[in-house]
């Protein structure tokens, strides 16, 4: 994980230890935080265990990868509003517009949700559409998935 | 694998030794081949490798092993035309209708592509929408997942 202050950083790896605990196949894809700045969640995977017949990223593992992103990006969110919820994909898109022949990098941005997440304090659930892209080298994006997640106060 | 014919089993075996050796995520997910019998092709995945933090189907799971099953059912439709082509998916949909407590089953029928296969066969290319279910102990859907298939002839 880049620099970040602590409380930050403490975070990232709660979230992490969720995955690699509970979501047995983040690990098997080998997936990784490597930065998150409030706003923005950087995610990473090696190749290797990704790799398709094409000797690119296997499109099932960019999609897991993106969706787990948007995921943990909801989860970090969540813990900065001290808001306990569940968070479930209702349903994803994903387009491949170039093939990933390295190692797969994600970015996250989380995009202005107040109302929303005013909402979800108010009534107890909520529903946000994030958007993941796969960088390439270049910093161009491989494509372009978005996901809607169902949120749901745990009380 | 249920019982087939001898040319089926042996197709699907070797369908399923190029998952286990050119995309290991397809073993990580321990997903196999269950029955194709020409038109429907169904595939099985372990609920272990797959759970989430819910305790159950990982989400990203259920998309790769449906999308994986459309690339099979692609790659096996091919070999019944005596095609030698590549396949790649160039876009993705799924809906999570339900959560999915137990082992993982999914189906996926080949529609009416005959236009299709024949334009594929003269002009080299072809794109092919594929759906697939993961199917619940009861027999009814969890969801769908749908996928468009660029196919290419090696020539």
């Amino acid at each position: 994980m880049n620099d970040m202050d602590a409380d930050t950083k403490a975070l990232c790896e709660q979230l992490q230890a969720i995955w690699y605990k509970q979501i047995p196949l983040s690990q098997a894809m080998e997936m990784r935080i490597a930065d998150f700045n409030g706003l923005a969640l950087t995610t990473e995977a090696s190749l290797a265990p990704n790799v398709n017949v094409h000797g690119t990223a296997f499109a099932g593992s960019l999609y897991a990868i993106q969706a787990l992103t948007g995921w943990g990006m909801m989860h970090l969110q969540l813990a900065l509003n001290t808001l306990d919820a569940s968070i479930v994909i209702a349903s994803g898109q994903i387009n491949y517009a170039k093939p990933v022949a390295q190692d797969i990098r994600v970015r996250c941005s989380f995009g202005d949700h107040l109302a929303e997440m005013e909402k979800l304090r108010a009534n107890g659930k909520g529903r946000f559409p994030l958007t993941c892209h796969v960088l390439l080298a270049d910093g161009k994006p491989a494509g372009e998935f978005s996901g809607e997640y169902a949120v749901r106060l745990n009380r």
